[in-house]
């Protein structure tokens, strides 16, 4: 049995949770833990409220490989995910000296005033380490398994394409899609005797609806290919046999 | 004060935890919600696992007034929310009768077989209320104070429809947004003061970074309409005075 590396998703904020910005992260992250043989067991969109956050955080960390949050780590009032993961830490939350200094000098350079608001992008659990920000240079951060980055779309992606490298992946889930014609109820049966018949695979069933019609996306995944080529010949083979009856 | 109804959703399937298919429905819900002032206050995605989802049922509908759920309810091996939210309530789950004589008749009507996948749609928690699905007849179902509807979204969304004029709203949260052309660190400090003396108040900053160039979304939310206009009030007067500085 290959080993199974897993990982939850916490999403920061009110607006999200209000619908005046819809999150364009989830599937982005749950793509990339895909790519790299991570199972995305879990996600919590949770507002921007300190107790919330220790609690999810907490539930998260304890129970899978990693965990991944977004958003609340600019300079506002609102922007409170440093000292949330501190307090679940149970550290302080502090002025990183490295972050502190690397944007006094862009501030300088730029000829803008490092305000007290712009000094608290550089607040972070004491001990975390820096994830980098290529796009705007305030960093997010790593404490234990937690990584801690921007909710803006460009600056999250850019900080996990920094994350990515220092994960230890999992053995790739391989999937084969099989198109169905048919509606779930015209083969659902069957396809849960194939299941029952391939317990090294996951197969999942996606009812598509266009038009006024009905089809299914079908999908076999497993970490064996000899486990997904034979479960995908008997899904093709129950396709076959209803489209031409004995 | 008034009364704050509050919201949780739970987004159940494996096919979005691995980036197959990208959710469209927790936007949506969010919008609906806010517009008849409900607080969403928690999303939770997870896979098709029973005891996931009992353990996520059961901590969010003790928590808040409403649960709503997507996904997992079709005739498919892996559609195990009718099962898994009986369990999570201690009741059985079985054919329930009106829905079982409703999908017969109407596959009868058809000329399809009535196949024991398609049964499986009529089951539901025993003392569960259906929710009409007027796209693909299978209905949903509310038990207790949890809403049971289907993921694919033109059915999630004309079965919400549904549910909508049933829940009990609290007073709309209002909203005003003010443009903000500049970047959150220059506007933060004092941003922060404002949120301070008008507790009555949601100030929400979203930072927004195009081709190079911050600006920040500013959104003041207050159920009261005098709070609302003396923080926007504030809002305007502090970008004011950042443009022509005294």
């Amino acid at each position: 049995m290959s080993e199974i590396v897993t990982a939850a998703m916490m999403v920061i904020g009110d607006e999200i949770l209000s619908g005046r910005t819809k999150d364009k992260n989830i599937g982005h992250l749950a793509d990339v833990m895909t790519a790299i043989g991570i199972d995305l067991k879990e996600v919590r969109i949770v507002p921007d409220e300190e107790d919330e956050i220790v609690a999810a955080v907490n539930a998260l960390r304890t129970k899978y490989t990693y965990v991944f949050t977004t958003g609340g780590i600019g300079p506002t009032h609102d922007d409170i995910t440093a000292d949330s993961i501190a307090k679940a830490f149970g550290v302080p939350c502090d002025y990183d000296a490295k972050a502190y200094k690397m944007l006094e000098e862009s501030y300088a350079a730029r000829g803008l005033e490092y305000t007290e608001a712009r000094k608290r992008m550089a607040r972070m659990p004491v001990g975390a380490d820096h994830i980098d920000n290529p796009v705007s240079l305030a960093p997010g951060f790593r404490i234990g398994n937690v990584h801690v980055m921007a909710g803006v779309p460009a600056i999250f992606q850019a900080m996990l394409d920094n994350v990515v490298p220092t994960l230890h992946g999992g053995a790739v889930m391989l999937s084969e899609t099989v198109h169905c014609p048919y509606g779930e109820g015209t083969i659902g049966t069957q396809l849960g005797e194939i299941q029952k018949a391939n317990p090294d695979t996951i197969i999942g069933s996606y009812p598509k609806y266009l038009d006024g019609k009905f089809w299914t996306e079908l999908v076999v995944r497993s970490r064996s290919a000899e486990s997904l080529a034979k479960a995908k010949g008997e899904v093709e083979a129950m396709l076959a046999a209803i489209a031409t009856p004995a």
